[in-house]
Formats: C-alpha cells, sequence, structure tokens
C-alpha cells in the first residue's frame, strides 16, 4: 500500500468537496438562510484537505488495491463531512441519520429518514439533491477529470468508481474521457432543468428533480415526491430523462463523434430497452382496472418502471397497493439495474445478459461436450477471467444481501420491510415495499439499522469491492516499499 | 440421443414402480381398505413397463445428455401413475392436485395441497409417505441397485439424479456402491421405526414419519404433523434423524468400513453441523421469550432448524409466528439446504462452501495479483471447471427462481406467501410463510401454479438441469447414431 499517495488523494478530494459546498452557500445567501453549517464544514474540509495533500508524495505509484482503498475511503469521509450542514442546521437531530441521508445522497440511492421534506430550508434541500449529482457520476471522476494525473493511476480509481463488469476509455488520455463524461452529464442535466422550467416547474424545484434524476438518486423537495405535481408532462420528462441517464455514457459520446452505428449494435442498450418495454406493458395490463383507463396505466407503469430499473426511486403513485404480479415484476427490477457506465446501480443489465449468455452456454456443453462455444457480448468473445469477475460478483453480492438481511430483521420489521430496504439500499433505489414504501421512510431502523444501510448503499454503489476488501486485514498491512518507482507527475 | 436405449430404461423404471406398488396394496388388505386404486396403476405399469422394456436395444450406449433425459423422464412418468391411487381412490378431485401431491412425495417436497390428512386411508397415506422414501434416496440409483448395467451408463444416472456437484463411486462396481447406498438407507429407516415405536408411537404412525425422515420429505398423517405428539421425546428422536439423514451417505460407508479419519476430517460435515449449532443457538435466543423455557425453545429451535436445513419440512410449531429474526434464519436455511450425497435438498452446504471460499480466494487475488492461490475443498484443490459449474448452478437456479415468482404472483397471493411457496417447492422443504406456512397449504392456488411448482419441485430434486435441458430442442433432435458401438449388456 502506497498510505502516502492515498493520504494525498482524499486529501485533494476533500478539497473538492469543499468547492462543491460553495454552492449550497450561494444558494443559503440567495434565500437568506444560514451560510454557517455549510461553512464550519467547508472550512475543515479545506484544512484538513490542505494537511493531507500539501507534501507530494515521492512515490506516486498505485495499484489496484490502493485504488480500491482510495474510493471507499474517500466515499467514507464525503459522507462523514457532508452530513455537518444537515447536523449544525438542526434538520436532523441525531448524527446517524445525517450520515445515512448523505450516504442516501452521494449514493444516488434516495432513501430518506425524514417523513416529510418541505419544512426544510432551501440549501438544505439543494444540498441533498445535490449530493445526487455528484454522486451519480462520481467524484472520483470529477478529480480525474481536474486534477493532473497519470493515466495508469487514474484507471484504477476509475475501475473502482464507475459501475459496470469493465470499464474503457473513450479517448486516449483518461482525464480527457473523465472530462467528457462530465460535459455530458452536465448538458444532459441542464437540458431537463430548461425542460421542467418550460412546463412551469420553478427554477428550484427543477434544479432540485434534475439532479435526482441525473444522478439516478430520487431525493425530491416534496413529500408526494414527482407525484405531488398530478402533472402528466413532468411525469414523462422525468420518465424519459431517468431512462436515458440508465444509459451507458459511452454511447451519448459515440453519437456525439458519428459512430451511431456501435450505439444501434450495443446489446446492453436493446437488451435494456427490451426489459423496460416489456414490464411497462405487463404492469400497464396488470393495473389498468385500478386506473380505469389504459393512458394513465401506461403513465403510471412507465414512471414506476423508469424509475424502479434506473434505480432512481422517484413515484408518482403509491405502487405498494399495486397486484401482487406488478410488485414482483419491480421487485426484480430492483436487482437487474440499469446499464453499466450509467448513473444507475444494481447487478445492471451487462452483467445480467454475461450470467444468462454463459449460463445457456455452459448448459448447451452438457449435451453437446465436444461442441465448441464461446460467449459473445457486444460482439467479442468473452474471456473466462471476465465470466469468473460476473460470479464472483453476484457471489459476493449474494452473501451481502442475505447476511444484511439477517441483520436487518433483529430490528423486528416485519420481512417484506426488511428484505426490500436491504435491496432499495444495496441496489441504490431508495423505496422498498412496506413500511420503506414510496410513502414510507427508513426512520424507524435504529441507529445501527441505519448504519448497516449506510454501509450496504456504498457497497452498492462502489459495485462491493472496494468496500468489502476494506475489511481485508492484508490492505492495512505495511510491507517494505520495494515497487517500481515512479516519478512524481501529480 | 438413443432413443431405444432411452425407452428401454424407462420401461425398467416402471416395472419397478409396479412393484412398489405392492407394499401399500398390502397395507390396504391389512386394514381392509381397496386395493383396486393400487391394483389398476400397478397393472397399467407393468403392460406399459413390459411394453417398452421388452425388446433389448442393440446400442446400449448411454451420453450424459441420455443421461439427463431419462432421469428427467423417469420421474415424470412416475409421478403421473404414481398420482393414481390418490386420483381412483377419490382422495383428491382433481389429477393436477394428484400429481402435485406426488411430485411433492416423489421429490420429497413434503408441500401439501390437502387441509387435512386424517380422514385418509391407512393404505393411501402409507403410498403418500413411501413415495418420499423411494424419492429420497432416488428412484434410478433403486434401479441401478437391482438390474444389471453396465459401469459407464450407470454412472450417467447416478451423476444426474444424486444430489451435489460431484458423485464418486464408493467401491469399484456402481451396483454395489448403490445397493451400500440402498442398505444404509435401509438399515437406518428401520432403527428410527424402532427408535419411534420404543417411545409408545404405534408402527404404522412410526412407519409414516420414519419415511418422512428418511427421505427428508415431510409428510405426515397428523394434521399437526410432528407437534400433534405433544411428546418431546419423538422431537428428539425425529429431529436427530433429519440431521443425520441430511448428512452425505458416503460418510456412513466410510465410517461402516473403519475409515473414521475422513469422516472426522469431511469439511461439509463440521460446516453443516456448525451452521445448524449457530442458527439453533440464535433462535433459543430469540424465541427464548415466547416460551418461556429454554429448554422448550432449544427443543423447538433444534427440530425447526434440523427440519427446515435438510429440507424436511416437518414442525412442531407454527414458525410462522416467531419474530422476523428466527424467520429470516430458516428462510437463509431453506436455500443452503443439505450435504450433498444426503437425501436433503437446496443449494447444498458443499455448493455454499465452494462459493464462499472462490469468493474469498477471488477477492484476495484484487489485492494481491500476483499470489498464487487454489481453492481447496475437502482437501483436495478444486479446479476451474467445476467452480463454474458451481456459478452456472446458482446463475440457473436464481433465473428458475425469479421466473417462478413472476409467474405465481399472477395468482394474486402476498408476496411472502409467492416467495416462500417458490422457496419451499424448488428446495423440496414444503411449507413455506404465510398461507402456505406450516399450518397452511397448497390449495388455493389454480392449476397452472400447482403445475408451475410440481415443476420447481423436480427442478429442485433433479438439480435443475435434467428437467431444464428436457426443454432444449437440441435434445430431441433425431441424429443418424453413429456413436461408438457396445456390446449389449442389460
Amino acid at each position: 500500500m502506497n498510505n502516502r499517495m492515498i493520504q494525498f488523494v482524499i486529501g485533494k478530494i476533500l478539497l473538492v468537496e469543499a468547492a462543491l459546498l460553495l454552492l449550497p452557500m450561494l444558494v443559503a445567501l440567495f434565500y437568506r438562510e444560514q451560510v454557517i453549517p455549510f461553512l464550519i464544514p467547508a472550512v475543515l474540509l479545506t484544512g484538513l484537505g490542505l494537511l493531507l495533500s500539501l507534501r507530494t508524495p515521492e512515490q506516486t505509484g498505485l495499484f489496484a488495491r490502493d485504488g480500491l482503498a482510495i474510493v471507499a475511503l474517500a466515499w467514507i469521509f464525503m459522507s462523514l463531512f457532508g452530513a455537518l450542514p444537515f447536523y449544525l442546521s438542526g434538520s436532523m437531530h441525531s448524527y446517524v441519520d445525517c450520515i445515512f441521508e448523505t450516504v442516501s445522497g452521494f449514493t444516488t440511492t434516495g432513501a430518506s429518514i425524514l417523513p416529510e421534506v418541505e419544512s426544510l430550508g432551501r440549501a438544505i434541500l439543494f444540498w441533498r439533491s445535490f449530493t445526487h449529482w455528484v454522486g451519480g457520476m462520481g467524484v472520483l471522476v470529477f478529480a480525474i477529470a481536474i486534477l493532473p494525473m497519470s493515466d495508469g493511476h487514474g484507471m484504477h480509481l476509475l475501475r473502482a468508481e464507475v459501475p459496470g463488469p469493465t470499464v474503457g476509455k473513450l479517448v486516449s488520455r483518461m482525464s480527457d474521457t473523465a472530462k467528457i463524461l462530465y460535459g455530458i452529464y452536465l448538458v444532459m442535466t441542464l437540458v431537463e432543468i430548461v425542460l421542467l422550467v418550460l412546463g412551469g416547474m420553478s427554477l428550484f424545484d427543477a434544479c432540485i428533480h434534475a439532479f435526482g434524476t441525473a444522478g439516478t438518486g430520487g431525493f425530491s423537495d416534496r413529500n408526494l415526491s414527482v407525484g405531488a405535481y398530478q402533472n402528466p408532462y413532468f411525469d414523462i420528462v422525468i420518465g424519459v430523462f431517468m431512462i436515458l441517464f440508465g444509459i451507458n455514457f459511452s454511447l451519448y459520446y459515440y453519437l456525439l463523434v458519428g459512430r451511431a452505428r456501435e450505439v444501434f449494435r450495443s446489446e446492453e442498450l436493446w437488451t435494456y430497452l427490451g426489459i423496460v418495454g416489456a414490464s411497462v406493458l405487463a404492469i400497464t395490463v396488470d393495473i389498468a382496472p385500478i386506473y380505469h383507463s389504459v393512458g394513465t396505466s401506461l403513465r403510471h407503469a412507465f414512471f414506476q418502471v423508469s424509475s424502479i430499473i434506473t434505480t432512481t426511486g422517484y413515484a408518482t403513485v403509491n405502487f405498494d397497493t399495486w397486484p401482487s404480479f406488478s410488485k414482483a415484476i419491480l421487485v426484480a427490477l430492483m436487482f437487474v439495474g440499469a446499464c453499466a457506465g450509467s448513473t444507475g446501480g444494481g447487478i445492471k443489465v451487462s452483467r445480467v445478459v454475461i450470467l444468462v449468455k454463459t449460463s445457456i452456454s455452459d448448459m448447451r456443453r452438457m449435451l453437446h461436450p465436444n461442441a465448441v462455444s464461446t460467449v459473445r457480448f457486444e460482439g467479442k468473445p468473452i474471456c473466462d477471467k471476465q465470466i469468473r469477475g460476473v460470479h464472483t460478483f453476484l457471489t459476493v453480492y449474494l452473501i451481502i444481501f442475505i447476511g444484511s438481511i439477517l441483520l436487518l430483521s433483529l430490528e423486528g420489521a416485519d420481512l417484506i420491510t426488511t428484505f426490500t430496504a436491504v435491496a432499495a439500499c444495496i441496489n441504490n433505489i431508495g423505496p422498498g415495499l412496506g413500511a420503506v414504501g414510496p410513502q414510507g421512510n427508513f426512520a424507524a431502523f435504529s441507529p445501527l439499522g441505519k448504519l448497516l444501510l449506510s454501509f450496504d448503499m456504498l457497497v452498492g454503489r462502489l459495485e462491493i469491492f472496494p468496500m468489502v476488501l476494506l475489511f481485508a486485514p492484508s490492505i492495512w498491512k505495511i510491507r517494505p516499499r520495494i515497487k517500481f518507482r515512479q516519478r512524481p507527475n501529480l
């Protein structure tokens, strides 16, 4: 482990967070609200950040395990400091609640411990939703975009932070790739804000909901979420944008540079859209008797499916009252999740495709042991090592999932609430069913339960391994640093 | 596919089933009940069996895919004919219900559509429980034991029928291995019958409960299952025997031939006993406030854990009323299941151990990419092909599990009932929670729902692949038979 370098990068990340706090401060000044709750953490972050990053380390080499440790620690520290504005402003009384809410924000989960949000200050609401936007594309991607860092080191960080089984560079330089990703992200967010304002939403509300959509987070400034507006236009705009933010951002880059053919041949994209289409159709038929209109049923089905598969968690209706079949589809979609390289969570469509194709190929081999069969994904053959990686992901995911349910069941909530609370947190969705349904919240869990769910949210957002490996004893062992030396280029 | 040979073996299996029907016929004669409901299927089975197996096929070569097809078809035909006594005796009015009950019997699930069983005739109750005993060790294992068949062919059948990731021969000849397994099985069943009779149970009831325990099935002739006796002695005898029948039968053979060291070094055995011990302890503490006595809590916890992990499904209390933590543990145990090579169902302890060890090894490799690490199980290194097999098993298992829940949710039962109904059937347990809890039954599902659950029970008992591959188009393609010729030795 290159501890000096880990400290250095985390120091830089804390400085970035201090800078990000300037935005809610401006909002506070504009609405004449308290600035202090943001100023104190910003000062603390600046001080600690400078302390950690003042001395450039002699050795800047980073191994994969350093990347994992940096990502895990950075997200934990960001959440601990990001929780301070909630605590200092008195919006929540317990610091654990503040941590839960902040982790839920950064991980784009959108699970809340607040029974109602409309009494919160504007600046606090802004910060709460802005964490979604920051967490959606990832804070280390942001750091790579703006800090000078060598490609090799950036790659380890990117791989640990960007969702999906594989991460590729779009352009030769890593920092340019990060800039392109953030550029597309910013422009799409702005387009959504404009569309929402054109539909009659206030600029503030439009920002809040665009942040929630872009990060596929799900925090709203209305108690009834998007359902509060009772406006089909907003349902459709937000519904479509959730789907868009659930698509691999590389595809947008390919569209921009005229490689549309690659986009239309994307296996993951078509599977994703196919799952969305089939689910919307099935739910529309299932709930039609409730809403007495195919149009309304279609709109509610589309919005809820779009919200759940992208793991956003906005709701226009209380889907906990829907028939079992529709609820079962939504629960299944919670696990599928969005596309790799998007801001969405879950297992990811690409992993599901690889798992299904591998299983079919393996079963075919049982029937015809001598047949040669290669599993192909996105037109390319996948090697056994990649398949093993996806299998390991699935296994560890299930182990953490089942372990979390066992621990959380100690709280005594009913099994549906316990099961979907863990599912909603580990898949970064937000609402589940039962007591944590679209009109419920997570306040009833004990502080330990909330910390467990916060861990699950981080596990989900960082795709398991950075968080789990933080507990490996060997990652903290101090070894003689005889690794390859490299000139400091940071 | 060697269709002639498949027909021939299935013909022999049907003759075996005809012979097995003689036992309930004797019971019917003894209690002066109807013999006709057993006689008709016995005659039909004999006729069809002779027709199929009269002409010895010229080519007796069997490929792995032939073995899979034989096992799947044999179990389906056995269930269709085994259901006739229930139908002809008028015990159940719908043939689908009879199929469900018979599949539940042969697969040692123990799920019932009967709201009460105490009004059934003795011979029908005997046949219902005897299917557990036959299905527990497997009907093809029985066929291999009594029919002269070459080792190579028997191996394909054994591999498709005996639970667990690997199947080994105990002795050099396959038919001797099968005889040893059935011998141990028979002796253990007899010992349990004697112990139950010594405790004051009638011989008939003792047979019923010993069949249910030995096959880890769970059918009882009492509406309240083992709980009806209110006798701690029976709880302990049946509880201990369930644990014993959940152990790999090879270990008993090793004990018999004096290779006790291998038994005490068995990784799967110790993990299995460790899981049982930890679960009993945790549940005892959790339910102690309900029963006001540590002894009673311990006994109920032990019996229920033993019943669920071995996938038997007997109950002494209605565990659906227990706290969430205890219920969550029981649901988790439903998936773990018993040891490979036992009569129990579920994913199997050995697969769980391999999955966990592989995950830890793979994560270690993320931290130390150059470290050499081999996954070892039972003292031997496991190759990547075996690991891939376990991963494929888990993936297909999950796909069928989720698909079944989605389809069954169309019936409109609540999600806990739907989820645990599928879990209880695919893991061959019997009772779930909610409407299918220990004091409920499966009668409320539609005929299609019952057929789906019957499919799931067969999927669970035959460990997925024989049933799934039955749907592969290529298994039914007629190909020119240019495969290796072999002298008929059957």
